[in-house]
């Protein structure tokens, strides 16, 4: 069941710079500057073997994982990362069944994992107020074979999402504190929302606003993430180092005050 | 659905450093230094309320997200941290019906998330050479409602795991090296593995092995998190940090080399 | 000439965290939890002795360095390390002659590094608005026996200064956009300025005023430093570490434009 | 006195990517791809003045720093940064007067660095074993004007340095544990010495070396530098940033133990 299909995601590997991508059905041949793959071939194989490309490179055919196809979605905005989509999903407590909210939806790259983790019986509802953005986000769900988990609106988040009782909410828009509101309203009582600000004035802002409207638990944290170049006798940490994606501010829904226990 | 139950895990919460973790069954009345909290009150309402102890201090009743039931766990071996954890999840492509396999078990902090990722239809099958270690995760495991996705298993994983095409491993042990050859005979082709190695020795000793075992995509990392004061005119990042945890490696499995395409 | 002596400061030295700055005209016996200590027994004898306590502990006698004795003067307000100051002197130029302006004094730390690197025929020109505190930072620099290079001012630094033609300038305030125009006036054509800030916004409206005013080469930064647990076999990142202190903003000042060459 | 002339060194600056550092005498024309400089116009006029290139451009005319000049040097083996050597500097308490031991030579950035804050009345003796590479360095040293301060040694400081009694030592070569035993016999008691490793396994053996010829307070640690685009409302770190330079590592020379007092 493992198996390379007419119509899989295939990885062609040869190391952290060198990968493409595609499926056999696009690409009969991968034409690389390693030499030439005849993808075709590879149907019906399994997934992990080592081939040798026209021009004697040995290169590796991987099974994407979602990673992969992530950071494919993402590489035109180049905002999400792994590194912060997996806190988000860790801080959210999104799993199978989960109901999520989501705006602006972006290129999907962050609709496309928390699809992947509420399959099969969970939902992401994504709004954009941008048709044509949405449009291109879409087709990359279709792509990725996750288009079931995922429910596309249109729409000016900050007037309110038709949802109500989502288990939590991703806010990666420009102007997030205009739209902690509606998040309010759509959340679960006590449910955990994330917000992706690149800005430290973005941050600032989303903060006071989030406790304003009642969250507690707020916090922003950054997330460095760095490579060791782990090789016997000459380990050292890469000299090649993203200094900056965004900040990550998380927060829960509170309800007014009960009365004295 | 979202109400509280005598028996649901409940934090109570202050801010970062004031939070209490119980279950009404077993703490009728929370007492802190902020006042008594009569939690047996509390069953029935719904989670998110904001409540007043008897002496007068407010805190919210929060619904625990599983990263706050994993840092409960983790609290005694300390090594295991929501930032590592995520982003493990998002390499190994853990998603609902994943079947993954760990060595060791430790204090179940991470097969507790990965178990909370694979429901209700996936399994972590955990190894660990010591049975009264497991005994204790094993309790915390089910005290977090999770035991129908864990199969524990008491064994010396260097000699093999009895798994076969496991979808994703995990190597938290002293001497990971010497599983990396049962690893991959557990995992599935192209299959990717995790392992969390404290020193740079660990790491540098596993990597090595991990090529030698053909493992391809082989990176080693680490990650920090720092947090963000932000404060509307006088935001600042935290002074306080954690240095260092671990660092994460990661591989897949391939396959010996097949016949020139 | 490098014995220890009745005035000498004398940094008794058992780890990282056990440390004593003392001189043994003032402290003759060295009473710690380890044991008592002879001070005066010490006077005559070089830096860098090995001495046993009473209880049979073995403690090292070292000549402390500029940086032992400016974190000892940092200690109160924790804001200057000597990574920032390291720094800070690189990209001032400051050297032995150079003539320094600075506001505030605060506690001195600053001046006392900066006064250290510009003997013996340079000066530090120190403002500070309250008189108090600056009298605490005189006393200061003259127990570590700098007080011939540093000259000490009362005033208002936003009013301007009275110095001309200064090689460098150093602003820590809490309004350092306030002193800047100050600044401009007092550095010489091209003359390098830093400023010390916690916060961003601090940092943000800083930065715009010195562009304002024709700085160039104008940058922010923040310096991390992690130890490293350097030990055969089992090297790890130290898990304690700070997470901020301070932005270091630079610029350079600069001519209103010549006539087109 | 701040005037141009024809053998200074000049700081053309554009921005932190473009600027060049040039003399008139060698460079009368400066050509870029911003329009041609009349360099020998520029004789006799104040550094800090803004010019205009051929093409409109408009440019500031700086006088160099130690850091510009630091940088320039270094640019050809990348590996000191002014951010380590400020530290290195603070930590060995480098002054003017000091005496230093260096060893290797290198690009002699580093020796530059340190002639630059010990003149007028200090000495850096520095080794390198390879006679063409010191060559370099001596060069380098000339041109910036560092030469008095500098005493250029070839040979091998494994088997020693001649110099007693210094104030401080730096090591900068592959292998630093073989001449730790040299270092400690050239420092003064009590002197402290710095090394820079770019490797995990050097620190660690460096360190292992240190302690067992009794260096105490040694440290390994690694300064991580991160901008920040301080833009007013649009305040965030640089996405760019350096991941690693090297390990610093230090320590003070002890005696042997005295008789217990």
């Amino acid at each position: 069941m493992n198996k390379i299909a007419e119509d899989s995601y295939v990885l062609v590997y040869r190391d952290r710079r060198r990968r493409w991508l595609v499926k056999p059905k696009d690409t009969p041949k991968l034409h690389t500057h390693l030499g030439i793959l005849d993808m075709t071939a590879l149907v019906g194989q399994d997934f992990g073997v080592n081939v040798t490309t026209t021009m004697g490179d040995e290169l590796t055919v991987l099974e994407p994982t979602i990673e992969d196809l992530v950071m494919k979605l993402s590489r035109k905005t180049q905002v999400i990362y792994p590194k912060d989509l997996g806190l988000m999903a860790v801080k959210l407590g999104v799993r199978s069944g989960s109901r999520i909210i989501e705006t602006g939806t972006g290129s999907g790259a962050t609709t496309a994992l928390m699809a992947y983790l509420v399959q099969p019986t969970g939902m992401v509802y994504t709004y954009d107020i941008n048709p044509e953005f949405q449009e291109v986000a879409k087709k990359n769900i279709e792509r990725v074979g996750l288009s079931k988990y995922v429910t596309f609106k249109i729409g000016d988040s900050r007037l309110g999402f038709e949802e109500k009782d989502m288990d939590a909410g991703i806010l990666d828009v420009g102007d997030p504190w205009e739209v902690v509101h509606s998040m309010k309203e759509a959340l679960k009582p006590s449910g955990p929302m994330a917000a992706v600000t690149p800005t430290t004035n973005q941050a600032e802002k989303l903060v006071a606003k989030m406790k304003e409207e009642g969250f507690v638990a707020v916090e922003s944290l950054e997330i460095l993430l760095r490579h060791l170049e782990a090789r016997v006798g000459m380990t050292r940490p890469s000299n090649i180092m993203v200094g900056h994606t965004a900040y990550l501010n998380f927060g829960r829904k509170t309800l007014p005050p009960a009365a004295p226990s």
